[in-house]
């Protein structure tokens, strides 16, 4: 085994309850925890720049194994000298595997021991995705994470079936960490990333499968940091956390977590609570994109015919690109019109809203008033939501 | 009369033929000419933020009388403070009078001396313009330059057709002229913007109705600035060109000349030749949406797959926000991929194309090199196109 990983380290300053305050070390550099990264799935955070990203204090951003193989092709991204380059993002990286992409094909697709055949949405080209491969493409993609090849079943599964996906993905684990071990050291073709592989707790909503998945996961080595799967996929939200307490007491303390695919206002604090350092979501682009718009007095619609002569911004004192320049007056405008921009600010203010919301919570975590700050956060975010 | 309007001024520094070097001031800045105005229909320049348009030196915009009335409303504008505040752009802006969009709406519109009457593109409902409702609608927006309404035909009307738009122009100019004076005089409602008003040479590729129309626009008054319309819309180039040549002799040479909707590269080489200040055209951003863009060696489209592991920017050398940061490969990506960033980045690119061409014509003129950069830059532009 070859976990050690000097240019990956992660220490807590701080700690309030389970809710930790620290700094993830990349080799694209520090990112501070809690953290929320923005997904570009196709090596683009969807109607966004870069340059927004960065300016909006964004740190590490995802992409998608699954995506980015189909489309353009993850040697083709090599040859264009990796991810990083390719999408000009200087900062951390990390891609999914695709397991959750793989295993939502239903009907298109064939799971065995192997690993899965499955049919290009796009085409309908036949594809194989095993623990093997995936290292392969994530290590030609080149983000700083990667997320180990997994086994991912709906919320709701029951205990059988997610036992058996819970385990599946504990064998892949091992079949994930050989074949990046000789990735690592055998290919030594430019460009050569420095990576790190994350295991994924899964278990769906059963508390006894996810604590022998995080013991297992620990058994089975030292990881770096560790992915915390299969939850915000159509299980209730208790489940989600209780799912969380049992993790948040298995998993180590001195390694960051990283809840995946959980990126609503709410579930972000309800995870910095339980022990979670980082989060992605398609959320705050994808809902962007039809006109939601994240406030600290819950969600609203930005079609909403009350707005349209609303000379305000969309959240008072928010600072990001959109609130600081317009009114939603004219983002209204620009969405009933159909334009382009509308997208861009209200997904501007969105991973804005995320980033900041867990600046803020780090914040809280540091001043020791954390406990505190999230109730009354939750308080207004949810009292107000039921208003709109 | 009262076209005195000392907030607007035109100073010519440098003449290199018929071309011109200079600025046109107005109540929200100096425009140095020649230069070319990105279009904001909508209020929005497509896909682009003001930010954008300010960092790649954008100095004036457009926006559209016709579809602002219809939506959101010239009067709506108007109580969130006029166009400049409502889209956040704080330069110079033009109002085009919606004469263009009104006369294309064939078999929806019925046109009388009194004006024309139209059903709405977008909900079918009844609606009229008059030259006096116009100027209504144009002082509601608040630019700081309105055009006249006018009477458009299409590029290869025979002369008879031509004349009778031509003719009712000058018409409706006068009438535009009584109802601006009013408003300006009696409007006094907060915001009360200082605008000007352009006149529009119409004639169709008709020399003597293009004379007779420019010399009836200059005995009706000393303008602030001269539009030419009714070009670019579908008659033959060497007929613009002959129209441009005829108009430059009998327009005031002290005053900035405008040519409506007219903004391919060459034409924008060819028009300032001819003694043309402003221009502007959909076409960058519009092709730019289609995967087309600008080079000084002729127009691309970056969806050929040549470009499918370019690692060179779309222009070796250009200076915009695409070019200094992304390979043609990954802008290719993004349209294939159907990303809005790859819509953005060319549209961010070929609007930079013009905006710098037209500043690299300017110091040609200042430079007293105009005629063999203009002859230089038309063949490579031209000989390249062909190839590509």
């Amino acid at each position: 085994m070859s976990l050690d990983q000097p240019q990956f380290s992660f220490s807590v300053s701080h700690k309030d309850g389970f809710a930790r305050a620290g700094t993830f070390s990349t080799p694209h550099g520090p990112v501070a925890t809690p953290q929320f990264m923005p997904v570009g799935t196709l090596a683009s955070v969807k109607s966004l720049d870069p340059d927004d990203l960065t300016r909006l204090g964004a740190t590490m951003v995802l992409a998608n194994a699954y995506h980015l193989r189909l489309r353009p092709g993850d040697e083709m991204i090599r040859t264009m000298g990796g991810l990083h380059q390719f999408m000009q993002w200087h900062r951390p990286i990390l891609t999914d595997s695709g397991g959750f992409q793989v295993f939502s094909l239903e009907g298109l697709r064939t799971i065995e021991e192997e690993g899965v055949a499955f049919r290009s949405h796009l085409d309908g080209s036949l594809q194989q995705f095993t623990p093997e491969s995936v290292m392969r493409i994530e290590r030609n993609l080149g983000a700083d994470v990667i997320m180990q090849f997994d086994h991912v079943v709906p919320g709701q599964s029951p205990h059988d079936l997610a036992k058996i996906a819970m385990e599946r993905s504990i064998r892949w684990l091992e079949r994930c960490r050989v074949a990046f071990d000789a990735l690592q050291a055998e290919d030594t073709l430019a460009p050569t990333p420095v990576q790190a592989l994350f295991p994924i707790v899964q278990g769906g909503i059963h508390a006894d499968l996810r604590q022998a998945s995080a013991r297992a996961i620990r058994n089975a080595g030292d990881w770096v940091g560790y992915g915390i799967g299969g939850l915000s996929v159509g299980e209730a939200k208790p489940d989600m956390y209780a799912m969380l307490d049992v993790v948040n007491t298995e998993l180590p303390t001195d390694k960051p977590r990283y809840l995946m695919g959980v990126g609503f206002p709410e579930d972000l604090v309800e995870g910095v609570a339980r022990g979670v350092d980082l989060f992605d979501c398609v959320a705050p682009t994808r809902m962007g994109r039809t006109g939601a718009f994240f406030t600290s007095a819950g969600r609203k619609n930005i079609k909403n015919a009350q707005w349209r002569l609303d000379s305000t911004p969309l959240e008072d004192g928010c600072t990001c690109a959109a609130c600081t320049r317009f009114s939603k007056a004219y983002i209204r405008h620009l969405f009933v019109a159909e334009e382009i921009l509308g997208l861009r600010l209200l997904s501007l203010h969105n991973v804005h809203f995320l980033v900041a919301l867990m600046r803020d919570a780090r914040a809280a975590v540091q001043d020791g008033t954390f406990s505190g700050w999230s109730r009354d956060w939750l308080a207004r975010y949810h009292s107000s939501k039921l208003s709109s």
